[in-house]
């Protein structure tokens, strides 16, 4: 018979995975095999999607095989393109996503396959398709259209290219790469669990990547970055003369009243969240050389006292809201720029589920009231 | 530390809910306490949809205002409305309704809201609405505009009217309610199940009822009521003199192949689903009013010869089959009618979620490669 397990299934193994692995005791992410300290600043994220997706590390050729795959996907399908303008007036980012993405599989010849040919192809565009999907959307809602393509850029410096309209930097590129690769996969997060439980119907990976994307959008998960975001902004325009100050002076407030303070803590690690370090430096790095390092300041200010006070670390959304505004990406769209990084873990664990499937159907603990008896409302 | 369960978290408590509750080794099955065994037959859709987002049984003056929220909530949003017509001719029933839900989200006044009234609010507009969008896409893609709604009449009743085009009998609408009560809810199936990993993120209710749309949509799930049909029809169509014995050769030679009958079997009954029961009376009563009972005297054989065979019993989706069928509804809208239903045990989960939330969020298995180093391209 059933026993109850912790609430939200924390501890509870719900599947097996060869994607990607957490140490939390040590603090340390692996994909395939590859400790992610490897992976950060030395490998692009093509590279590691096409890890993610196919298995192993792609050889020269494999590789510029993939991104001959993903710069074919660039082009949006025809209900994307059609319905785009009206969406981009009338939904938020993580709204419209869900749409897009879903409008998407009108035009993918592969949708009706659950095979590992189609889905693998799928998943590339998928893969590239995203980063368009966001950069159009944030032009179609200013009332203009996203810079062309460069067929030649890499995923990271076509993204940032569309979505700030002007060719980023080497260094830029570099550590966009760098995010999207600390982002692509983190085992059995909700938006990766959810797309399982999806899959695991036989459903296709559009419907799985859709409740992915929808479960993202979740404060909890992906709406995290966001909201650190927020909060620094609020606490710099409240108009203080030391807002790294004065952000502490919050952290503390909000403790006292025992409420969350974002971007901290993680259910899986017990030591510092891998992921944080890189983001940290990083965004030391930006802030230096933005002449502005009053977010960095408050944020190292924040983390300092949050560890004092409840030895908590940060997570992996809360330098990547810092990265991510100083690489000019405009704070409504931090989760969008996540689901970019994150569609090649979903669209590789959905293939890891319709390989080895089980319809994935839990159980649940009854609570409510028992042995009514119910009166026929011409009765009552 | 973490023990691995059962595969596909069978027998795994996900999760506590006071809104279903299933008997599994008696067949029974409850909605709020009440044995669906008095609700089907006695109770109308509204008043079932009512009892599960609303926790207790409608008085006259509550089921009068629910029925107006009902009417009222069967407009559609200006956002699917322009885009109905392209996503008619371009995507299939289930990717349709997973696209015009994750659009009317545009126009709903509460979508930002997780509160119990916005929620209550999205609850009865998203069942309103599910049926208009099914019977709306159905004349889109024909190139037709679906019946007017008529706004006196009950879900049920509008619905067939609007996909047959003719105002139903007073029997056709009963049984169809029946339907409708039998499917609303069933505890953690898998759809509910992606719906509250969703709603857990604090995404909101449209969020994680496009996840379980996508996810009903597989044939492991709501899909089967489309497969269970289409193999009817592909038996009859063959040719033979004897539909109901070629019907039985065919399930045999399955079974000797190892291949899963689809209908049959269920995760959580021992004993016979108790909502196969009711289907199974209204499939024969349909049968015999259509003058044409060729479809139920296959499924009677099939039934015969698969529990003689494997001590299965048939499921929710085996005789709903046919029921559809003699009420006119197209072959590949069935899993549609399932979304209908289910609307109202999607949406109050995801109340229930909210209510008392903690993020859904398991561990895995790593089964992969270990400790693997990457040589970065340039190196290799």
């Amino acid at each position: 018979m059933a026993e109850k397990p912790s609430k939200g299934l924390a501890d509870v193994v719900a599947a097996s995975t060869a994607l990607s692995d957490i140490d939390g005791l040590a603090g340390r992410l692996f994909y395939r095999g590859y400790d992610i300290d490897e992976l950060a600043g030395t490998a692009t994220f093509e590279e590691t999607a096409y890890l993610l997706q196919r298995g192993s590390p792609a050889s020269h050729g494999e590789l510029a095989g993939y991104r001959g795959e993903i710069a074919a996907g660039r082009t949006l399908g025809k209900l994307v393109s059609t319905s785009l303008p009206e969406i981009a007036r009338s939904q938020q980012p993580m709204e419209a996503l869900r749409s897009l993405v879903s409008l998407a599989s009108a035009d993918d010849p592969d949708v009706d396959s659950n095979e590992p040919g189609p889905n693998t192809r799928k998943a590339a565009r998928l893969t590239a398709q995203q980063p368009v999907l966001v950069a159009a959307y944030d032009a179609a809602r200013r009332g203009r259209e996203s810079a062309p393509a460069d067929p030649e850029a890499g995923l990271a410096a076509n993204f940032l290219l569309q979505i700030t309209g002007t060719p980023p930097s080497e260094r830029e590129t570099r550590i966009l790469d760098t995010c999207l690769v600390l982002h692509a996969d983190h085992t059995m997060n909700a938006s990766t669990f959810a797309a399982r439980v999806c899959a695991a119907t036989l459903s296709d990976m559009h419907s799985a990547v859709v409740a992915a994307l929808g479960t993202l959008k979740g404060p909890l998960h992906g709406g995290a970055n966001e909201q650190v975001m927020r909060g620094l902004a609020e606490i710099r325009n409240s108009g203080g003369s030391d807002p790294a100050a004065a952000a502490v002076t919050q952290v503390l407030a909000r403790l006292r009243q025992g409420q969350k303070i974002m971007g901290f803590g993680h259910r899986v690690y017990r030591a510092e969240d891998p992921r944080t370090a890189h983001l940290r430096e990083i965004s030391a790095e930006l802030a230096a050389a933005s002449g502005d390092d009053t977010y960095y300041r408050m944020s190292r200010k924040m983390e300092e006292v949050v560890f004092a006070e409840k030895g908590l670390y940060p997570n992996v959304d809360f330098y990547a809201a810092t990265v991510y505004h100083y690489l000019r990406i405009p704070t409504d769209l931090f989760t969008s720029v996540f689901s970019v990084s994150r569609m090649a873990g979903w669209t590789s664990h959905v293939m890891e589920q319709h390989a080895d499937n089980r319809l994935i159907r839990p159980d649940s603990e009854y609570i409510g009231d028992r042995g009514r008896t119910w009166t026929p409302l011409d009765q009552r």
